[in-house]
């Protein structure tokens, strides 16, 4: 809370949490995925995303937006992590605490990191007659390297076997140490504070376009290292999806508004909308409103660790039912942290353990009309006591823009 | 032309260029795969990424930035493409002109799309003892789908082969369209004037975290629709690197400060930087400063489609040499459009033949000392008659910003 005070103080300045990790946490973070390789057999752990990189290295650049080139960091079952990358990543990640860095000339169309990667990988392994090597295969992961790439070195470090390591991964980053939970509050404080503000930029007649280009001004304003995320609508009776980029639309008397994002502090993700009504929205959106409120209340009374990521999807629609309104399809909240979302998915089918650490998305959504949806959602991270709200709450009532307020 | 002019004096308005394309043109873009599709006979071709699902249905969200579902696009050799994906998008892709909209319930842990997706494959092979299932394996290529999904898709298209489509995608997204072209170049205007706006925001004394976060402002305000990437650096005799965030070191008289960025407009890149004087440089950097401009000069004036990508690497090395600075490291260059960068690579490797309507960056980089470089930054279209800027020339003599000046 101390914190949450000093951020709001410094105003338009940036937060003064310090960049990056104690060189210690990144020391338990290879520790717990070394605890895990032990568990799952595996004798190196290859990853190739911008969020397990960042995680495990610190590495931490804008430029994984370019395609072109893979990164990698092999993970040993004992000793420290190694990385092999393009040479025009090595000035930055020199100044973190990887210091066994590999590099080659990317990128080269007839070895693109291919033999280097082959190479650190049968050193990380030798005396293993067949060893074991992971990598995340899973639902929410992606291989980011050439397929063909892939399969080469598959071949070439033969006859080790290939093992899907998501698990392996996920039990650790899903469980956020202090230091990422604060980061994510600062993010959570960047979005806040923004869209506390706007009634500056958002009235009838103004076009949802220009109106999503000042939100994300107004993020960068409030402290914001960059926006990776910004959807939402508007509408009468609600929006029609909540993944659209903004047309040139002009918002109407009546509309519900909704704005959503992902704002990154320091590589850390919020993700939370808000909804407001451009004047006097109709009575099955103010009870939608209602519905919806509820049900994330109750969630934030009654989640506990030992729940399970189906649970509170039940519990949501249970609710929102309860008050006479339609849960809407899909996911009703997932995990955050390191990419915009993170496993688990609050559906009747993901039966993950809820753990004391996770940083979560409550994410409940009623269909007002067909077609048409209200979407609330808030961010928290559950303590051994419950919920612990990360975004300030919504208000209980819409907000009203505009001439009409 | 007439469009720059135009888009100018919009000053900070919305440029007036229409969003979307032409139903035609995407027929055209899918007539070209096929095209490409036979002469690789293949049965089908399955996308899997943000850029090429864009490029082919007009699906432009930032909802990619989650990592939690695929989405997929089956193209047959012949009739209309299929899209496979995740229900939460059915709404935006059917505001486009693919109908062939089939939709699943992600995140499923137990089957997320790999029925539906290979359903849709069998159907669109149909008649095919062993059909050819394409998709890109190749360099500056990933499949965005969990690896044990890929998997399980192939098991169960048996006995299907599946091939490297790398080539097929990348000789059409190559060459792009006039419509394309204005988008790339709204993109660089919005760029342009944001660069022009640097001496508003920085000085000595000011940290590069703010600069950056300035620049992000600016690049809005001018009508970026968002900022995919900013990296830049600042320092005495060059920085350290191009792909850095910005920490909150202060600027200093004497330092180069560099600004670089991947600008979006209606989901196309611009990708150039500009360079700085904080008060006066020291020689070293005026000289790298006019080998680079010279160097840019000559090959504006020479390239020529029929050129490798490999020769433009040659050229510009030639050429800093000739003006006594040594060439730095890495690709020199690269094409541009639907991503931050898009291959080819101007490296001494890469023997692509440079066809006019390739939209490509120029960026040859000088080594000032041991790790210090300069880097300038230009994008072109390359007509038959040579390269059009579609960036605003970057002038002879660094800009000296702050209170020296």
């Amino acid at each position: 809370m101390a914190l949450d005070r000093k951020i709001e103080q410094t105003g338009k300045h940036l937060p003064p949490l310090s960049r990056g990790f104690d060189p210690l946490e990144y020391a338990e973070r290879v520790a717990g995925l070394q605890r895990q390789m032990a568990q799952a057999d595996l004798d190196v752990l290859l990853l190739t995303s911008a969020a397990d990189l960042y995680y495990v290295s610190g590495f931490l650049t804008r430029f994984w937006e370019s395609p072109a080139r893979p990164w990698f960091l092999c993970i040993p079952a004992t000793g420290q992590p190694v990385a092999v990358i393009p040479a025009i990543g090595a000035e930055l990640m020199g100044r973190g605490w990887i210091t066994d860095i590999r590099t080659w000339d990317a990128p080269d169309p007839s070895d693109d990191g291919v033999t280097l990667l082959v190479d650190t990988l049968r050193e990380l392994t030798e005396g293993r007659r067949q060893p074991r090597i992971g990598t995340p295969m899973g639902l929410e992961t992606h291989l980011r390297m050439p397929l063909a790439d892939y399969h080469r070195v598959r071949d070439m470090t033969a006859p080790a076997t290939w093992q899907d390591a998501t698990d392996v991964v996920q039990r650790v980053r899903e469980i956020k140490s202090e230091a990422e939970i604060a980061k994510i509050r600062v993010a959570c404080g960047i979005a806040d504070r923004a869209f506390a503000r706007v009634a500056d930029f958002a009235d009838v007649g103004l076009p949802l376009d220009g109106v999503f280009r000042q939100f994300q001004r107004v993020l960068l304003e409030e402290g914001a290292d960059w926006v990776s995320y910004t959807a939402g609508g508007a509408g009468q009776c609600g929006y029609g999806d909540v993944i659209s980029p903004a047309d040139g639309r002009l918002l109407q008397s009546g509309d519900v508004l909704m704005l959503d994002t992902g704002a990154v502090w320091d590589g850390y993700f919020c993700d939370f909308d808000r909804n407001y009504a451009i004047g006097a929205v109709a009575p099955d959106t103010a009870a939608a409103q209602a519905a919806l409120s509820a049900a994330i209340d109750h969630v934030l009374d009654t989640l506990r660790p030992g729940h399970r990521a189906c649970d509170v999807h039940r519990l949501l629609c249970e609710q929102l039912r309860q008050h006479g309104a339609e849960p809407g399809g899909g996911r009703l909240g997932h995990g955050l942290g390191l990419t915009l979302t993170e496993w688990p998915s609050f559906t009747p089918l993901d039966q993950t353990e809820l753990r004391a650490g996770m940083v979560l998305t409550l994410e409940p959504g009623v269909e007002i009309a067909p077609g048409r949806c209200l979407v609330h959602e808030e961010n928290i991270v559950l303590r051994d006591t419950g919920p612990e709200l990360l975004s300030t709450r919504a208000p209980r009532l819409l907000p009203v823009l505009g001439a009409q307020q």
